[in-house]
């Protein structure tokens, strides 16, 4: 019998990425609480220096709130760390059902359903919303996030991908779709350009053809409406949305991800949705440090305020460096590099030379020739700070050659 | 335009679970670390009540222990609690790459990698695997998990499924399959049934046609081996096996799963899954509590003695009562019931007036006609709680008049 040498197709499948200089490294850090965003670095050769993290989700630094610190190891030396089962066989704990009513509360629905991650809570969401719906169609932004794209293919359904924010596309299709059923799925912020869907809009069309609507909103919410639901509550047009998808692990600072919407809608997926039923539940001090962080945000919107003024002055100062930083409405602040070599190049650079952290952002996460350092400024990093990011990135700049402000960067379609 | 109506809809998906009595409950619990396997019960009213579980499957109750507790809270007071970002964007802290060194080290393989829960490792791992495998065939054992059902469909590869641990008929497949790329996976201990795969002779089929071999280990890692890592291990098999998947969720007590192998597959996997790539990294926190399980339980033995032990006296006490305990060679103490409606009563009673709580299983998670109560003991089930059980037991059978020992539950296909 020939032999297959398993071992050799897979060193092929990494040989191809070196080949497309698409390999990933991932640093090794570790984060020093009460000192965010320092971080120790450990490099290749097992020593380790201090560093600045510019490229965190944690957008708020929520995940070192002392309270958010507190409640975690309160919880666990109550309950100990982990759920023990999955949600139905002894995994469903009481903090965990206290952040299922902190979250319906904090969207304005009747309930919500935690899931281990945002990723699982679109994909496993999406796809069996989509299945309980017969002949469903489904409506996809082209700039949806993989775990959405996942979800969609995962469902089995028809689906037609809709023109990036594109409303008149979306109404043509959604004319041409007819009488059927209907799903649009959508983000409130796109996480790697920073741009934000015209979601009342989105809602005036649903409305008018009779579609149900579900609204990612994991890059807002913590940081955008006066109780820091997201981007939906900012617009006033949270209860016009059927669901809403976020995440306890960026601006909450924690792990897991959920829905919210209808009792009847959450308690289906939650009957029906196997990456929900088949498997372990969060630990119940995970559950407890996110309700701290969520009920934090609620009342204080100090870390929301600061998170946009610190963000908007990082813009200003690249931008008056002459640094290609592309305009954003949000607080995401990609600097453009267009090639996946010398994106990698650049971020090696200031991480050896200048100690600061800001991972490069190759294909597939953007389109390719759209390669770029994606800043993520947050309330903890200060005038010093950003005057040092601004002088380092000008030095890689300058040392590499890369193109300035106002030069064209090809755009690839995605 | 003629609306849908989307909530009916949702509505009548749950009156049908309704109408076949599979519409599952959750009780609402809190684990009382120091006093496992004593919890508090949040009934529906809102009061609370002290009560033993005997469905658990933090089989060892290391989620309380304390080495595993303090690395938890330890590691979170100096790093915070969530991780921040992707594995790639700043999530790739410390103790997860030593996390990942130490589950290498434990199943004697190059490398490993974390995901956020088993349930992920087994669908994006599998599916990703055989995607990068050209014109791969997947043989899957019958009683295969549902992660691994959908990492199995979501490959897009042909697939076969072989009769349940039916050795002559995975060689059939084999045989017929002839030379091209085969990958088979299953289990080492089957959960619902407590039964053992024939490892050593499943990987002289793999050797003889040229498989590559994929084994969950979830409901064993932790449980069996001179070191805790698995049945493979404790059959002296280990090294035979191309992929080991496990659970830190279980065993371990703590949350998140993982794959281990050679460093070319490991790698390969960690660059082209997306339910990896494209999600938020396991918290260090939670990554140092995990090391601190599998840590302690490589040196000690005395959590698997007991849990054994108390396994073997838990079957004994039952069967000698002459409830329908099912024999299985592992710590799984199935007691079947064979109806939907009379599994939920039994719980129910359980519960309510023995202050025991066993979770009821009912299809999907196991064939109709052989629904169960399936009862882990652990090794703090003492003798007296033992007792306590077998006379609560009795008890409900009796109000219920439930088949004994011996009466013939009838078995549906799988």
């Amino acid at each position: 019998m020939p032999e297959t040498d398993y071992q050799a197709i897979f060193r092929g499948a990494l040989d191809r990425l070196h080949g497309e200089r698409r390999y990933r490294v991932f640093a090794d850090i570790e984060r020093i609480a009460g000192r965010f965003p320092a971080a120790r670095w450990r490099q290749p050769d097992g020593s380790s220096r201090e560093i600045t993290v510019w490229c965190s989700n944690d957008y708020l630094g929520m995940g070192q709130h002392p309270a958010v610190v507190q409640a975690l190891t309160e919880t666990a030396r109550r309950c100990g760390v982990g759920a023990g089962g999955t949600r139905n066989i002894a995994g469903t704990t009481s903090p965990l059902v206290d952040l299922e009513r902190e979250l319906a509360d904090l969207h304005g629905k009747e309930a919500a359903l935690v899931f281990t991650s945002g990723y699982v809570s679109n994909q496993t969401g999406i796809a069996t919303l989509a299945r309980l719906i017969p002949h469903c169609l489904i409506l996809s932004d082209a700039y949806n996030h993989n775990s959405m794209i996942e979800g969609v293919r995962q469902s089995g359904c028809e689906k037609k991908i809709f023109r990036h924010n594109d409303l008149g596309h979306l109404e043509a299709l959604l004319r041409e779709a007819g009488a059927r059923p209907k799903l649009i799925v959508f983000e409130s912020v796109y996480s790697m350009d920073g741009d934000v869907a015209p979601i009342g809009a989105i809602c005036d069309l649903a409305e008018r053809y009779g579609a149900l609507t579900y609204i990612d909103e994991v890059h807002a919410v913590g940081l955008y409406g006066p109780r820091g639901a997201g981007i939906a509550e900012r617009d006033g047009v949270m209860h016009r949305l059927d669901v809403i998808e976020g995440t306890l692990a960026k601006g909450f600072g924690v792990v897991g991800g959920y829905i919210s919407g209808t009792a009847a809608m959450c308690d289906a997926v939650r009957s029906h949705a196997p990456g929900f039923i088949f498997t372990t539940a969060l630990p119940p001090a995970i559950a407890a440090a996110a309700s701290a962080s969520i009920r934090h945000l609620k009342r204080s919107g100090a870390e929301r305020e600061a998170h946009q003024r610190q963000a908007a002055r990082t813009k200003a100062a690249l931008a008056a460096a002459g640094l290609p930083v592309r305009a954003t409405e949000t607080h995401i602040v990609p600097v453009m590099v267009g090639d996946a070599e010398r994106c990698k190049a650049a971020a090696d650079r200031l991480l050896e030379r200048h100690g600061i952290y800001i991972q490069p952002i190759n294909y597939p996460t953007v389109p390719r020739g759209t390669e770029r350092l994606r800043i993520t400024p947050t309330p903890f990093h200060d005038e010093a700070q950003i005057a040092r990011l601004t002088e380092a990135l000008l030095e890689v700049w300058q040392a590499l050659d890369l193109p300035r402000a106002g030069t064209p960067v090809v755009e690839a379609a995605a």
